[in-house]
């Protein structure tokens, strides 16, 4: 029996890994949940699960919790708050297995400390290996806690990588679905709406993914992560555009052997793969090979989507700039989402953040966070000073 | 070092092996030769490798090939025949692996004598595990020694297999090109020619296999080789039309994750795979994944190919039926290529004879070979028949 902590409990991972320990009572338990600002939903999770700790963002969210926990007679879960609260849930000696699914760098303390707890952690923020993924990969080397990728193109390439060793792999293939602008004349990205943006292909996802989806940054952000996850340098990965998202990703070894990985896209994949390993549970997510037609592929292009190249760029000078680049477009994205910049502007924001971004390279987690929040005001102030512009 | 000997070193895989042979020279090195009836041949491979041992078919090609040995000086190499040479090649003490490429069932005495004295065998002769796969099988189990395929199809899946536990697998689903006649109109197979039928779409092959290709009988015998070498049930075994050829094939594993293998469509590639397994070695053999287009699928059409249809049923009854559709089907593609019979007399010829095959499971190669001996006087008389009658 395996006892998860979830941090980002009450998300659309968390949610989806509930639904696996549904299916596999007899495999696995919840140990902790730690969850954002929704009491409601954390409720719920409390008295269907009840965990041994539960954490919200604050103080007062965790009091109305332990009220209502109380008035339905839950008296076995402890109710606790804030990050020290997540950090609690992540490092609780009860917990055999802890999925890091909170969204951005907030979960990223928790998740180091899950690691540094001997933890082993399902990684499905990618954030936490985009802005600190030298720091926790070298904690995790050390303490020889694995490390399982929970997004679908990781998780693809964790499975690829099982055929051969890791000094074998000559190129990590990371397949895109390309967005929904693949095809729309280069000249027309200043004007697209976030309407447009939000119009997802072939995922349904939550609002700055989907957006780093549309502008390929969401692509970009996965390179780096391979790079840190899978210790191969940027020259090392590259991008195929793949608009069915059948194959997850790919890996080519250097006798000239690539293996892909192909399912449904369903996230509860993945998570089950990285709850279960190394072991593989027969599960009812089924792709249907028989019915499979055609795979398309194409180049992608560098020109139109200008995250992508910023995010190769940012992986080559590493340290900070991964930081920044993520920072950046967090700010940018919300900023285009409130159309304060255009589409365009998205790119164009990073860029410049970038530029001031000075090559350091943090080697602790404060040191990230602090790099985090100076790439932010950067960005917030670049933003600002476009609005005025419109 | 690893010290190979070839059975059937003069034919195509034996070439390919001993040029892999020479672009790994730290790698490799060539114990013995066991050829047929090309004396040519086997005095050129012999001057070049100085094997310790050289089998050819017949004692009066032994004694030609020492002739002329000696007349050039070569006198450390040891000319041997017949069966009982091939024999010996198979189980020279100085050998590390074996790779049986004697196409037919001639190859199968000595892949067993291998496999009893302990050497690990990469197999390019499908006849052999169709024959008598669970004996081989059973012998190599028994005595823990590895069998690598070397035809594309078999070696993607044993690549795909390495990502989980054997019954962790549920489907193993083997990539066809189709052949040519994928889209011709069913009416039109009787009057196919030999001409027609000798052109493959994407791999350059013997006559047999290509005709088989054509047929997709060798896509069956295909199937019941992945029976035996990976233990699974033939329901476990799909087929899937793929014209590229750029998927090799493909494995599902019961969680729902398929991993596919892709690579150059040459022969170099499995066998390399199989002579340094478990390592890759750095080869020029390269996909190149960046100009990929489009994979198309289709469904097999089980009436269009009856050989397909006739290799499942005849991997289900097991025992000397599937022997029986081998040895028919070499009978009935001889006499297509020779005008005797049809294309469409091919499937009819294998269809009469395994409907005239008792269930009889032979447990020692003698009674497998007399089985074969039995279906192709049968196959034989039939195709005298309806040459007869044409």
């Amino acid at each position: 029996m395996k006892r998860l902590t979830i941090l980002g409990s009450t998300g659309s991972i968390g949610q989806s890994t509930l639904s696996i320990v549904e299916q596999f009572p007899e495999r696995f338990e919840v140990a902790a949940l730690a969850a954002g600002r929704n009491v409601e939903s954390a409720f719920a999770q409390a008295v269907r699960w009840r965990p041994q700790l539960v954490s919200l963002a604050t103080e007062e969210l965790a009091d109305r919790l332990s009220t209502r926990l109380k008035g339905a007679g839950v008296t076995e879960v402890q109710v606790t708050c804030g990050t020290k609260g997540t950090v609690d849930c992540a490092t609780l000696p009860s917990a055999d297995f802890v999925v890091s699914a909170i969204v951005g760098v907030s979960g990223l303390e928790a998740t180091h400390a899950a690691i540094l707890a001997g933890k082993p952690v399902g990684l499905a923020n990618k954030e936490c290996m985009v802005a600190a993924g030298e720091i926790l990969t070298r904690a995790a080397r050390e303490r020889n806690v694995p490390l399982l990728p929970i997004d679908s193109e990781h998780n693809a390439v964790h499975q690829c990588l099982r055929v051969g060793a890791r000094n074998e792999v000559k190129t990590i293939w990371l397949t895109a679905s390309g967005g929904p602008f693949r095809q729309l004349p280069v000249e027309q990205f200043a004007s697209i709406t976030p309407e447009q943006a939000l119009k997802h292909p072939t995922w349904v996802m939550g609002r700055r993914i989907t957006i780093d989806s549309a502008t390929l940054l969401n692509k970009g952000l996965e390179v780096i992560e391979a790079c840190r996850l899978f210790d191969v340098r940027p020259s090392q990965v590259r991008v195929t555009v793949h608009p069915q998202s059948t194959i997850h990703s790919l890996v080519e070894f250097i006798d000239g052997s690539i293996l892909a990985q192909i399912s449904v896209t369903d996230m509860r994949l993945p998570i089950l793969y990285a709850l279960a390993y190394p072991e593989r549970p027969a599960s009812t997510l089924t792709f249907d090979l028989a019915a499979l037609r055609q795979l398309d592929f194409e180049q992608p292009d560098f020109e139109r989507f200008t995250c992508l190249r910023l995010a190769f760029e940012a992986a080559e000078v590493g340290g900070v700039h991964p930081i920044a680049l993520n920072a950046a477009d967090e700010v940018a994205v919300d900023a285009f989402l409130d159309r304060q910049i255009s589409f365009t502007g998205i790119p164009d924001t990073i860029e410049q953040v970038l530029a001031s971004t000075p090559e350091a390279h943090p080697t602790t987690i404060p040191e990230v966070l602090a790099a985090d929040r100076v790439a932010r005001q950067t960005a917030r102030e670049l933003v600002a000073r476009a609005a005025q512009g419109r």
